[in-house]
């Protein structure tokens, strides 16, 4: 199921907030990955498929430097495999104490034009990703090399990121708030809606800067605030 | 018992650390907010009499989205009702896993003359709160609409906030490092006593960038430091 | 055993990650001073032996304010006698629920020299020490005088903090991402090698960007990168 | 709506996890209260509606011993209130540092006929609970007076605990496992839906020790294992 | 590589701490899976080669309880598929908020000839499992049904119990202590070293409680020491 | 100062509630070590002035097992020299991932006449402890060596254990629910006020066993309470 660019266009232009609630309304509230934020500000939203990549805790005989020498090893293949457009999702265990990639790594998602990068650990080189211009989430920087807590063992398999389910290909949003999760089957309907719900949420807030109250405007339980967003509508062409 | 534009201008120009340290010298010792802090960097300081909201864990069965269309919903109804010139008091139970508010709530906040809120849990929207000429405190960000984990059930009653206790009416203070709660009957003289306090860091701050040694100025052990300070308060005035 | 002219410059322009590295081929997996983070962005790095002081919980009747009119207080006493160039090393037991020091006396640290301040706990007068040019890194903000929590029992003995163990002596290296403890015996040659290690992954980080694959690169188990490498080095006398 | 004799009799004979079932059935995922266990071993099932208890975080000034000299204190007043067959309810806000309640307090609940009390911070004389003839549920002991850090604030209004839900008259159920909470109004027919379900399950735990597998049987998708629970039913006349 | 009734009998007889040493020895310090505990007390260790399950976070469409009626479902059929004489072991990511299984499954377990099981997160029906003639390792009760929080996800590939990596065939040994996992291809020689370690610790308990000081003695320093163990060894048969 | 045989039989007789009541009324709120329990059931109190050890983080170059050959390392120092009649006292802050001691030497403690032991970590062969004579209080069992953590560093200094602050000499006090930290100057006073208000506690819980209700009675506001207590007090010679 390929992320259209319609619906990928969609989901650039609304919040997680906003796509939070369309899922809540469809059952599913355990979809904001907890506890993750973005590195450095870097105007839109990261949208795109998960590729995930799953570390299990370090057995320190598996773990020395020199894994890295086999070309083989799960977290440099899975950097060099994971197709552009998508999101790379790390399964960290919530475990920061050392970092899950650093900024070389992140270079080379970002060059191979990958959309954006979460980990629910966190990164090193951490200053340097945030100059960077590819989106990352993490819970704190951590400068230990991940071998010193992580093993990387699954590529693109279905794993837990921050308390909420990843499956492969499920549709990764992040804005300046944290990252939320949607279900690959329900991309395009959660983005259609989300962008009628962003329609009302901006009409009701230029009201509430306006002055009005929010009873009977949000929800528009008053007839009148139901006539005045059509009218806002036509007038904003939305 | 009202906060008296004295004691409001008081305390718009002290810090929370020294507050707290006129709070300890009372035998409070936890009237602090624990893991809170500003969203944005908005000026002043913020504060206000508390007004309060306290959350439950939200029964699903109660919670769908459809309860907003009540006027009378508590959290609704509390943005409505919160005085100006008051600070509006979330009781998450120090959950952030959904949140406390959004930015269409806060901006009604902001709008009703309301000075400030702050909340154990978390914010959704917080880039937009964060741009908001109000001034916000949370946990952290958190996107999933508060219906997701938090039942509104009571508005302005005692509750806890971050560990602190707050009574409806006590005098709450926010800076750049978080937020004070100095109990109502304390507020004239706690704001006082601060407004000395601060008066004298500032006399000791300006002699330690001057090269001074903290030992007998700060506490002021030498009498030369006493006669220093007295000398200065004339000089500038306060 | 002094830290050298020649260490200390090499320290201020390597990274903790790569430090961190240096020190996991030897075996030590904990150095890095968890959960702790910079007040404020202020160039290069921290470069110090560690100076420390522990506290212990603080009980009631032996912290009343009156204690600091003690010029032989240990914090007081401490900050007076932390040597230029050293950094301040604070063991808070990981506590934030109060300061661990405030801008007056982290003024007089920068004033006296010294390279910074770390606490596995928090600060308060936050925003001051933010502005301060001093490095600085702590938890996250707390409001409450120290004597709250906290009682000054020890100066410069070993202790925890942040889960990684400091000597006096250790040489502390902080930068954007965090601070790392380097056992005095090993900071000559760990500086050493983070040296060449630095110049690797800059290289590695400008091949990456030119869009070169990090397979046989990082590590660099193709002979065609050894090759580069040393002509890089050669191009840029590094 | 009072809680009958049959529905009490029904709930005293199955299982938290299988009345957890039931509710899930129902979308009701967060009734178990989290993080409690029972003191001592005393046979049957806790059973009863909630009568409640609110503790905020204690005020220093509003909490010396003294204040238990007056009658009318909320957690006095609240223990010779709680109807006999009701169970005693202790939103603590999860902080055992401090007890919710003691002996005493609990042997007077027992006396006046009530069916247990749960909080979920933590008792003190936790020992001499254990004996008592009352089930009784916490996080851990705690010998500290409750006034070191509870302010009894509010008697039978809702309440979280454990992060469950409470409201008064909702039915509390507590065995070996921990407590769960059902919503008033579902108590018959979880009542009778978990009887039905424990037949169930008995039968399938015989089946499971004569040695059958799982599969088919539990759930019983095999017509076989249907013929049998009916037969066994018959036989067991259940 | 199978385990050898020899190295399991060697096993059966020795503690948890003494493996723990003998890891340690070989540079691995994280094997012991944290914060589990035994349900009861079951006479002998558990001894077994792992054989594992995976949960992620529960996503609420995927999960309701008709998922049970797919035999394929890879909860029930990993029960059914565990061999004799393995310990399953269960990744719950730490989170005890709803069961990783319940007595069911456990009897089923126990009835195949598996021996024992080990979850890092809670079982339901504790109090029977408890009763059950299988060892059992949890880190609380938790009466939730699993589909509130967990979907089993992979049927024995390597995961993470409790901070701790454990691989398809590590041998997994409980005691009334806890879990240790040891590296398949290390068993024979761990078992074979902790055996003489618990001769030499039975010894030095032995002396200890005669009186003798730990100096000298533990380890053996003094020449003394050696030649009464080598003693004691001879008159004990061991 | 010494702890005198009258206060030690008085301790002796006490709980940690009544004692941490007498303290709460001195202004010592903090001194109940929170988070360790019990090993096994053991009868009496544990009484007896703290002796103090301290462990930081361990660095693995500093901690290998050969370190236990030097009879002058500070844990089995410890071990050898802490006093008859004291309380062994262990800061391990807070962490329990690897034992702060095991069975050989908890049963040297116990042949030389220590009191008890007390860690804020965990002890490994914690089954065997629970059977040994002599009081032993953690957080939970540990099996890994506590060099895998933890590197004794200090003897007989202040310290923090569970966030209560222990000065050598402080009269420590365990039942089975905990410990209380009781400052040396105040042992003598505390032992005679506690021993006082056990009586009264041991008549309230007579009298509310008895049916009388806790208002009037627990504290003795109504006069019939003071004189039931005097008849009381007479009638069994307390």
């Amino acid at each position: 199921m390929a992320l259209s660019d319609q619906t990928r266009g969609k989901l650039a232009a609304v919040s997680t907030a906003t796509l939070c609630t369309a899922l809540f309304k469809r059952g599913l509230r355990n979809q904001f990955i907890q506890n993750v934020r973005p590195l450095g500000v870097k105007g839109g939203n990261m949208v795109g498929p998960a590729f995930t990549l799953r570390y299990i805790p370090a057995r320190e005989d598996l773990n020395p430097l020199s894994v890295f020498l086999d070309r083989a090893h799960p977290q440099r293949k899975a950097v060099e495999e994971c197709p552009p457009g998508a999101v790379f999702v790390v399964d960290s265990r919530k475990d920061a104490r050392a970092a899950s990639a650093g900024s070389i790594l992140v270079s080379r998602l970002m060059m191979r034009g990958v959309a954006g990068i979460v980990t629910d650990g966190g990164f090193r080189d951490s200053p340097e990703i945030a100059q960077l211009a590819i989106p990352a989430y993490h819970q704190r920087p951590s400068a230990p090399t991940n071998l010193t807590a992580h093993q990387a063992i699954e590529i693109n398999g279905p794993i837990g990121c921050g308390d909420a389910p990843v499956f492969p290909g499920d549709i990764m949003v992040g804005d300046g708030e944290g990252v939320v999760v949607i279900p690959a089957h329900l991309a395009d309907e959660i983005a259609e809606e989300a962008t009628e719900m962003t329609a009302f949420e901006d009409f009701v807030t230029e009201k509430v800067l306006e002055g009005r109250s929010i009873l009977g405007l949000y929800p528009p339980t008053d007839e009148q605030s139901q006539t005045d967003f059509a009218a806002w509508r036509r007038q904003n062409g939305r």
